[in-house]
């Protein structure tokens, strides 16, 4: 046994970096090793072997592993490489080396060559030695060296130096959700509230009949309504942000039972400072690691983030939808842009489809949250074995979200308009202008007037005045739509 | 018409108010009216004639809607009434006298006049009236009253003044949910927390095997495990109260769909501080009452904290209950405590039934969940009228979860011992022992000598030295369990 | 060692059995006893020493294991006796006592003695354990002998002769849940689809305008749409009676892993013979009765046919309440009954208050079975131990949906009334009647006009005749709502 | 107005049929129009205008419509075409030239102009006419004719004659489903069942301690215990199967509303004649269209199918991976395949990856099971506008079972040992073989023993001798394991 460290066996000679396209441009296969033995992998592809055997083993359904994953990897493998290059654990040039071909993973560039299939080993190492695999081949072929002979860079002793999956693979969920929910999800949540901010202000001064269990209510206005909207994705986003904040906690310097075997003192820390000012967001390591790999509540908490916009969104969606509905026959009050025919046999129909896209995402990420609860409340000991149905729920259910927001947006909200007939003839007939009265000649009084109203099919205020109990002119003055929705300023 | 305020009609010249306690001594059935007209109501009780509407039309199952719904609803009654008085809206006595009789809600002395179903009408429209209507006939008791003569205090007119089901039953279900967190669930958990945090500074240097995927791991100490445990409830516990923060947003002063109609101005706000000056949390009122009354994402968002707690508590039991599997033929690392004869037929068996109770409660806790978040997405226009089912189960939810969490701490973690014998055996069995070995000899010898322990069924350390790749100085140094767990600081 | 069966220990002398009426009328607490030793019960309760201990142990929330839970143990307890007091196992006298006791306890008549908490051990031993010391203790009194003594009725060695917690609890919940289904649930929701087709009936000719995606579609009939919930329910109620068919198999006869240790041959074929001609249903004995105990999939099964009553059950009381909106302001279909005043601040206004019981029963019904799928996936080799939480959510969930669907019948649907005005003006306004002229036309002319009239807010037929691409005289006769719902036969 | 019917304007004289490859070879971008106007479509694309619109407007994630979906609807469309050119309104060639298409788009040959997204309108209308776009566009190639002109096939008049989506589109779901169910579903889950009894028969003698509630229990043989694992996936697969039954009512024939407007007489009934002919299923068309528009019914129910199967498949795979845990920490009893490297960072390491695999798409099912029951619950009307999320998830969670259950038998069960030596001790070891004892010297002597030996350390033989209460001879005949188990024919 030599006394020098194996990752820098024969790896002291700064090799030339040759500045190679991304490409192998071989046919056929090639042979590459793991510890189980010899496998052929297609000559195209940076993989090795235990990725080859991995989707061999594991061909369920199409569900990939999210590309999204691999690039957060890619800042997990830099990171690492940085770490251990400063510290002299790995040569300058490998960890250069290392970082350079981690950028091309961060960028995609790589995407091809990480094929693995979602449903696989539940702590996710075969997509890490994807990762490894891809990192080390890669490398190798930018010094001219041989694919798979996994020298001079190693796909565990230097790519996956200090590392394990058990605490790498949640530190890069935690990367890609990060990154999803703020760079994907949370933008399109604000353009659409936005949207429909502009709406109520637009629409503030429009009153309108309010609706309560269904059923007509006290008027308020237009603006009003969509103010409410605007404000629960408000919250919905502060909850999504918020929700996400236990993101920031990485495993990684745990490796293999949170203990941080193989680690070196501090590694933890600083591959979160480096993974922090790579990607900007206040990454630090996790205070107790044990708990970080054992379980996955934060991305537990992070999803529950995802649901909360889900809730209200469904909720925008059907109101939207049912406004709109008719034209003749519904409530009619909204019209929405007419993309596309609604109907393969009658001819004319337009429907509310984007708002059904995205009661059917809301949907979707309900029951995406679901799973990611449940499979969260799964884990054993010091692992929680299921992070791959985890991540890919989670990066899935934003996705579709912010899609759904940015459509629904642009094809539903931006070009709706008001049908302002309909809104004010449903305003004149309604009988709950009644409740106005209530404070003045008591609840038992206007409770008769509006059921006497609704008996003999008269007016509201037909009824008021039959009923000796109020004037016109206080009728008039009191049952004001226009005053019963409040002061200007509580309009939206 | 007069120019009085008929809630102040007949109310100018207060009345004694009698010192009389609670109880109605009356056989039979007395009359109520409401809109409706007059119905039979048992004399004994003091609710109305929409209070027993409901209990005709509503009887599904038994379940009732809970209590502290009602207390809550008691704070918000008082609010109403001391802001109300303040403002000469109410005379002083008869604001004194619904201040006096809310206290007799918030203390639970009412609680047998509150007979309602969950299952009822979405606004919980029928339990507001039945706290009405428990309120105007209580008073009216005091005051040497009628009973049912809704005179001088009017269940709606006066009890219910400036206020709708619309806007007070979701302020009362935040007030209970609030207090159902801070009072009840977390106490309740940080027990729980404090109880395995001193097992975890007890079993703190005892060196046990690491399992991942259930299988053999490096090692790591008893009280690392366990200090993973403290730190998930720890994060959970924060989950559950930054979840819950959302519920400080009441909606008291929107009234029938947020404009706030019939009640005055800033009386939202008052009525937030009132509540939260008598409750002693930071309740604010909401600053848009069409988001707090149409949706009711505050809940959803607080249902999320109890998942939150469910998930690791899961995953606590069940580690408890592997651990302790056996006694001779299961893992066998912990004993509990025998509280009582496991088994109908077989003789001395003790098991896991607080693990598995808590297990139930966290499924039913996530089911819940689930619930409420359904329920959360399906409101319409100026109302979710999804009201009754999410309280019922939040308030289910957080009781039954810190319950198990008192029980699992007093009848299982605080009387749990360790069986040394077996897990010092365990890690002097284990082959995983050689990751401490890659580092030095490279992943790929390491594996080899791992395989061929176990294929030849010696030591770990005897294929080491076979391999010819270690000295057994080097192996008894570097494989060295109680090294492998880090530095002291480290263990938890 | 005595060559005697323990069992019949000290039983050969048939003693006189009293006539005595249930209850024990004693003061303060008796000593019970069990392996763990003794403890105090209340003197004027039948149960035992592990009874107690589990009210101790397991006070968590306010859920008691059902009622119809121990109805069903005694179904068990009885048939068990029977069957080893036909072999001889049991004195005749001894098995004639223990099933005058299961018949008490059949009929609800011990309900008082049923005490424990559904949050318990997994296996439901401490239920069982609870109808044995009730039986045993009632049956000790009928005899004169001394309560907590066993003899000459022993709990486990007489009463659970030849039975484990692990093959009669899963027994009782399979009794119990057929009963649920056959004598709580279906008869509800047949009575409920009987009154839908007396409405499908009585409006069979009544011509409304369809909707589909919330948009105004072509004409069909009241009755049509009608007899859709009609036959919803039947093929619900269909999927449910299948459903429960699983149930039908029993785990008696398995004992404590399925082996059927202890018990006689062929004594889980007659425990089943005799619950089936006790209760009438068809049970018979698993066919493996590893896969009776070590799953619970029979009652995951039958859950799915409660969802199936919900799913329609949600869309039904949805559509009713949606056409029922307005009076006004909203579809206006429907009139339904005025139950209740709906608002404590809208006077005069009334609310689809039924449908919103149902729609919430329905998502707790979903919620409900969720948690029954979950925990019957959290089996562990010979036992599921998740069984409290599945009969707990099974029960309940059947019962609220049988008394919504009462509820909803008597006071919805059967007082609904149309308004047959506004259903007529609707057909009258509708573009989509341009449908029926595609075929002759074709879609996209039929497109143009349809288009046209809305464009210009003109009728349908003047906007076709306008177009010169139909005759009046054939818009007439093509375009008429009465031909376009097609002929009678179909109309529900 | 002509009399003639529009569908066969223009198409009397038989064209030549050209037999032309699949493929348009153009570039850049060819115009189509329909009633909203024209167009740019992909030149090498059958597709049409609505396609192409809704690729643009619903672009969400990249969730694409199933090719099963579109398979299936290959045969709604050829059926309709039958049915149609042998009642004479399609002229026989076109009826033919439509079939023959259809027949392309069965086989998948036109899967790549099929690109529509899962998040669409909820009718699926978009899918409906992308097949009728692709059929009419193909079929206007095959003539000759000029892509795009709709002529001598229209996609609406010829292809979808006598059709909507809102029937058509549920038919091609069952379709898709029963076929899902049937012919990748259920044989999979076969060949699993088949290696698991496999097992059962090999291993049907092994005595081993069986487990309950995760504590040793009494003995049974390892081929009961598979045989338990056998019988549950035979009753899952039957619930499968019987769960499907309901999708052989097919909504084709009712078109826009379930009336059957613009269908002629017995249409419906001759599709589901010629679907069932063409696949083999007993297709049947619907009693009541209103039902099979209005509602998805048959669909949730069949998905309950799929649950069924996942309930004991998750059991099953945590069985196996228990039983494999170690290999020297663990239970121990299974050696499982070592298809891969189970750690980035532990050499040598064997995981149960296939287990842990199988969970995950467990938990996944659940989940989308869970979203197919509340989407089936948002129908209104006579639409349920959330098809496309269900059928997309139906297929989904078929696809992973199926696979799941075909990679868990070849990679796991097939090559899973036994480790006998494990298996034997433990059953020596075990206290539990005191439940033999217990009809012979009763539960409370046969208790004390049990405790005594845990508590001493003792083996059970040991500490029954001391207690006096059995003879040496009589212990050894009764607690026999091998005799424990039951008779030979009991076993599995």
């Amino acid at each position: 046994m030599t006394a020098r460290h194996p990752a820098s066996a024969g790896g002291d000679d700064t090799p030339e970096i040759l500045d190679l396209p991304i490409g192998l441009h071989a046919a056929g296969s090639r042979r590459e090793t793991d510890s189980m033995g010899a496998i052929d992998v297609p000559a195209d592809r940076y993989w090795g072997a235990q990725t080859q055997r991995s989707l061999i083993h594991f061909s369920i359904g199409d569900d990939r592993m999210p590309k999204a994953l691999y690039h957060a990897y890619g800042h997990v493998k830099k990171a690492a490489a940085i770490v251990n290059g400063r510290a002299g654990r790995l040569p300058a040039w490998k960890a250069g080396l290392i970082q350079r071909v981690a950028d091309e993973v961060i960028a995609g560039r790589l995407d091809d060559h990480f094929p693995l299939y979602v449903w696989q080993t539940g702590s996710g190492t075969q997509s890490n030695m994807n990762t490894n695999e891809v990192i080390s081949n890669r490398a190798i072929q930018l010094v001219g060296g041989e694919l798979g002979s996994k020298s001079p860079i190693h796909p565990n002793d230097h790519v996956n130096m200090g590392q394990s999956s058990n605490d790498t693979f949640p530190t890069a969920m935690h990367v890609a959700a990060v990154k999803a929910v703020h760079e994907r999800l949370l933008p399109s949540v604000r353009a659409l509230r936005r949207a429909i901010e502009a709406k109520a202000d637009q629409w503030r001064d429009v009153v309108k009949i309010g609706r309560t269990h269904l059923e007509d209510a006290v008027p308020l206005t237009v603006g009003q309504q969509w103010s409410g909207y605007a404000r629960q994705l408000d919250q919905a986003a502060d909850r999504a942000t918020r929700s996400a904040e236990g993101l920031h906690e990485l495993a990684a310097g745990g490796t293999a039972v949170g203990t941080g075997l193989n680690a070196p003192p501090e590694f933890g820390e600083r591959i979160a400072a480096e993974i922090a000012s790579a990607t900007g967001y206040p990454f630090t390591t996790a205070a107790n690691k044990f708990a970080a790999q054992g379980g996955l509540d934060a991305m537990v908490g992070a999803s529950a983030g995802l649901r909360a916009l889900a809730v209200p969104l469904m909720k925008i969606a059907n109101d939207i939808r049912w406004l709109a509905s008719g034209p003749r026959c519904g409530l009619g009050e909204l019209h929405l842009p007419a993309n596309e025919p609604g109907s393969s046999i009658m001819p004319g129909k337009v429907n509310p489809t984007q708002c059904e896209a995205m009661v059917m995402v809301c949907i979707q990420v309900l029951s995406e949250d679901s799973a990611i609860a449940f499979a969260g409340s799964q884990g054993n000991f010091e692992l929680n074995a299921m992070r791959p149905v985890i991540i890919n729920d989670f990066l899935h259910a934003a996705t579709i979200l912010a899609d759904a927001c940015a459509k629904l947006r642009q094809y539903c909200v931006e070009g709706a308009r008001l049908n302002r007939y309909q809104i004010e003839d449903d305003v004149n007939r309604s009988l709950m202008l009644v409740t106005a009265l209530s404070p003045v000649i008591g609840y038992d009084k206007a409770s008769a007037i509006a059921h006497k109203a609704d008996d003999e099919g008269t007016t509201l205020r037909e009824a008021a005045l039959a009923s000796g109990d109020v004037t016109a002119e206080d009728f008039d003055r009191i049952a004001d739509p226009a005053v019963m929705v409040g002061p200007a300023e509580r309009r939206g």
